[in-house]
C-alpha cells in the first residue's frame, strides 16, 4: 500500500507502538495513584510534556496540558480565552471553525442588534488569511484570535510572525492561538519566535496513536477546563491520562526529530516528483497552493472529474489519498476551497495528497504519478462524453 | 508483582494490547476519511459499539458515544442533563461530584436566595445511598439523578433499580444516570432491568488501555457536546476517535465476558481467603463494606497506622495496594469513609485492596496476608509507642 493520506493520520512508529504496548501491559499504573510505580508513570508524563514544550521552543513561560485530541485542545483555548470581540481564519479545521461558528450563532445578535463577537478573516486566493483584511478586522477590543499556522486543506503557511505581531500592537492582551496540528514535526514551530500564547497539537498526525492531542499555553493564562474531576493535568484536565498515548507521543516526536531532515528531503523531492510526473504524462491539473507551503500537502484539482471518483479508482493499486480534510469529509463540498474563490470545477476535481515521515521509493511516487495518469484520462473521458449527451 | 489496586487502573489484556498495536500499526486509517479502507474502520467501531450495549443488555432504544474517559462520560451526561432541580450521591467519583460541586457552587443561590439546584443524597453506615433520605429529597422537579452502582472506594452495591423505580414514580421524565464503572464485566450490569437512561464507562478499568470512556443514552435524549469540531460520533464528541482504544475496549470485553464466571469465582474466593488469613494472623481490621458488595474491591481500615505507611510498606515486596480512589488522592482525606460516618482513625487507616480478572494465586494471597500482617505489627508498634511517649 502507498498511503498518501498522512494530514488525515498517519502509521505508528513501530517503536513508538512498542512504547504505547509497554505502558498498557507492563507499566500500566495510574499516574495519579499513590504509588511508587506510579509516581514513575507520573514522571514519565512529564518527560513527554517536556518534549513536547522543547520541541516546539516554548520556554519557561509556557506550560502543556494534554488531552484527547487537537480538537480538545482548539476547544479548550476557545473555553478558556474566547471573550467579547475575536477573530477566526475563514479556512480554520473544523475543531476551531465549529467552536467559532457556535459562538457567532449565539452571540452576532445582541439585544435584538446585530452584533459581531466573531468575525472570519477572509482568505487569499492561494488560502493564506488576508493580511490587510485581518488588520482591517482587527480592533482594540478584540480579545482572541485563532489561525492555522499550516492548512490542514493546501499545506498553505500562514505568517503567524507577522499576524501576531499586528494584532499584539493593537492590544498586547490579546490571546492569540494556532493551530498547529500540520506542522508539528513537518515545519519549523517556534512558539516564541511566532508570538503566541497558545497552540494545539496532535499525535496521531506525527505517528503516534489516536487519542492524545496537546495545548500549549502562557502560564499566566487562566484555563476553563471542559472536563471536571479528579483533577488530573493541574486541574486542567480531568480524567485518567491517555498514558500509552501521551508517552508514545514524546516518542514519535523524538523519532521525527532525528530523522528529520532526511524525511522532509524525501518529502520535498516526492512532490517536486510526483508534480513533473504528472504534467510530463499530460495530465490536467491546477495546484492549490501558497508561495510558502508546506511539502507535506498537495492539493490538487483536476478538471472533468470528481475527486472522490479518483480516489476510489486508485484504491484497486492499493493507493491511499482523500478528497480534503478527513474531519470535513461529512460536510457537503469544501468549505476552505470556497473561500479561497475556487469555482465549483476545481472543487469538486479536487484530491489532497499528503506525506508522512515514513519514506516513500522513488518507484512508488512514478507508480502513483502512472496510475494517476491512466485514471484521469479514463474519468475525464467519462464526464466528457456524459456531458456531450 | 502482585498487583491488587484494579479499582484504580487494570494491566492491559495481551490479546487486547495486540488488537491495539495492529490498529495502530497496520489498520490505522482514519474512520471519517472517505476511503474503503477508512470505511473498514468505522465498520469495526459500529462493532465495539455493539459489544458495549449488548454486555449491559442496552437495546435498541439505547445507543452509546465513545469518549477519552468515564470522566467525560459523566461530565456529558452532567452537560446534557443537569438542569434545574438534581440529585446527586454524596459518595460519587469525583467525576460526578465535581460537576455537581460545581453546578452547586454556581446555582445554589439564586437572585439573593438560597435556592437548591443540587443535593447530596447522604449515605449509610455501610456505603449505599440512603434510601429515606433519597424519597424524602427527591421532587416533581428533580430532573436528573446521578447514583453509582458500585462504589469505587468500598465496592458497595447501589440497589439502582429500586432507585430509579422510586425516582420514575415521582418524576417519569426524569433523567437517570449511573456511573457503573467498577460493575463492567464484574457483577451484573443490565440497563433494561436498571431502567436507567444513562450510563458511564471505563475502558481501563477492564483491562483495556486507558484513554477511552462510553455514555450510553436512551435515544430520545439530548446530548450537548462538550466538544465540537468534524462532527465525528454522530456530532456528539468531535475529534478523531481513539481507534486503537475502542477496539482494545471491545476486545477486553469479549475476553472478560468469556471467563467471567471463572474470574468472579477466583476473586471472591481470594477476597475470603486474604480477609480469613488476617483473622487468623490477628490482624485489627474492620472491613467497610455493604450487605451486597463487589467482591472487586474491599475497604479495610486498620487501628493504629496510616494506610498510606501500610501501601508504601508492601512495596518492598512488590505488592501493590493503595489508600483509596486514584482519583481522590490529590484532595485530603477520603470524602467518602467521611460520608459513611466513620471516625478519624479509620479514615486514616484505611487501603483499599482491589482485584481484577486476571486470576491470583493461592500462594499470592497467602503472601499478601502475611505481609500485612507483618507490616501492620510493625507499624502499630511505632505509632503505639510515638503515641505513649
Amino acid at each position: 500500500m502507498i498511503f498518501l493520506d498522512n494530514a488525515s493520520t498517519t502509521k505508528v512508529f513501530d517503536e513508538t507502538a512498542k512504547i504505547a504496548l509497554f505502558s498498557m501491559t507492563q507499566e500500566f499504573f495510574n499516574p495519579s495513584s499513590l504509588s511508587t510505580f506510579s509516581f514513575e508513570v507520573a514522571k514519565k508524563i512529564e518527560g513527554a510534556r517536556k518534549v513536547l514544550l522543547s520541541v516546539v521552543n516554548a520556554g519557561s513561560c509556557f506550560d502543556v496540558v494534554f488531552l484527547s485530541s487537537a480538537t480538545e485542545a482548539s476547544n479548550l483555548a476557545f473555553n478558556s480565552f474566547a471573550k467579547d470581540h475575536i477573530l477566526v481564519g475563514a479556512g480554520e479545521h473544523p475543531s476551531v471553525f465549529e467552536p467559532a461558528r457556535r459562538l457567532a450563532e449565539k452571540n452576532n445578535v445582541r439585544n435584538g442588534e446585530k452584533a459581531s463577537m466573531v468575525e472570519f478573516v477572509p482568505l487569499n486566493f492561494d488560502g493564506t488569511v488576508d493580511f490587510e483584511k485581518f488588520k482591517k478586522l482587527l480592533k482594540k477590543e478584540t480579545t482572541f484570535v485563532s489561525i492555522q499556522l499550516v492548512s490542514n486543506e493546501t499545506g498553505a503557511i500562514n505568517d503567524i510572525g507577522k499576524l501576531a505581531k499586528f494584532a499584539k500592537s493593537v492590544n498586547p492582551n490579546l490571546v492569540f492561538h494556532v493551530d498547529a496540528v500540520q506542522a508539528l514535526c513537518k515545519i519549523k514551530v517556534d512558539l516564541e519566535e511566532l508570538g503566541v500564547d497558545a497552540a494545539s497539537f496532535s499525535a496521531h498526525k506525527v505517528h503516534a496513536p489516536k487519542g492524545v492531542g496537546a495545548l500549549i499555553f502562557k502560564k499566566n493564562l487562566k484555563i476553563s477546563p471542559l472536563i471536571f474531576g479528579g483533577g488530573q493535568e493541574s486541574g486542567k484536565r480531568s480524567g485518567t491520562e491517555n498514558v500509552p498515548g501521551i508517552l508514545a507521543f514524546a516518542s514519535a516526536i523524538n523519532i521525527a526529530e532525528k530523522n528529520h531532515k532526511t524525511a522532509f528531503e524525501n518529502v520535498f523531492k516526492s512532490r517536486a516528483l510526483l508534480l513533473n510526473e504528472l504534467s510530463k504524462r499530460q495530465v490536467k491539473f491546477r495546484v492549490n497552493e501558497a508561495p510558502e507551503n508546506s511539502p507535506f500537502i498537495l492539493s490538487l484539482s483536476f478538471e472533468n472529474l470528481r475527486g472522490e471518483t479518483l480516489m476510489h479508482a486508485l484504491e484497486k493499486y492499493e493507493i491511499v489519498i482523500s478528497t480534503g480534510a478527513a474531519c470535513s469529509s461529512k460536510k457537503t463540498g469544501n468549505r476552505v476551497l470556497r473561500e479561497m474563490g475556487r469555482t465549483a470545477d476545481e472543487i469538486s476535481g479536487n484530491v489532497r495528497i499528503s506525506f508522512g515521515a515514513l519514506p516513500l521509493k522513488r518507484e512508488e511516487i512514478l507508480f502513483v504519478a502512472e496510475k494517476i495518469a491512466v485514471e484521469v484520462e479514463q474519468l475525464s473521458k467519462i464526464v466528457t462524453k456524459v456531458r456531450r449527451k
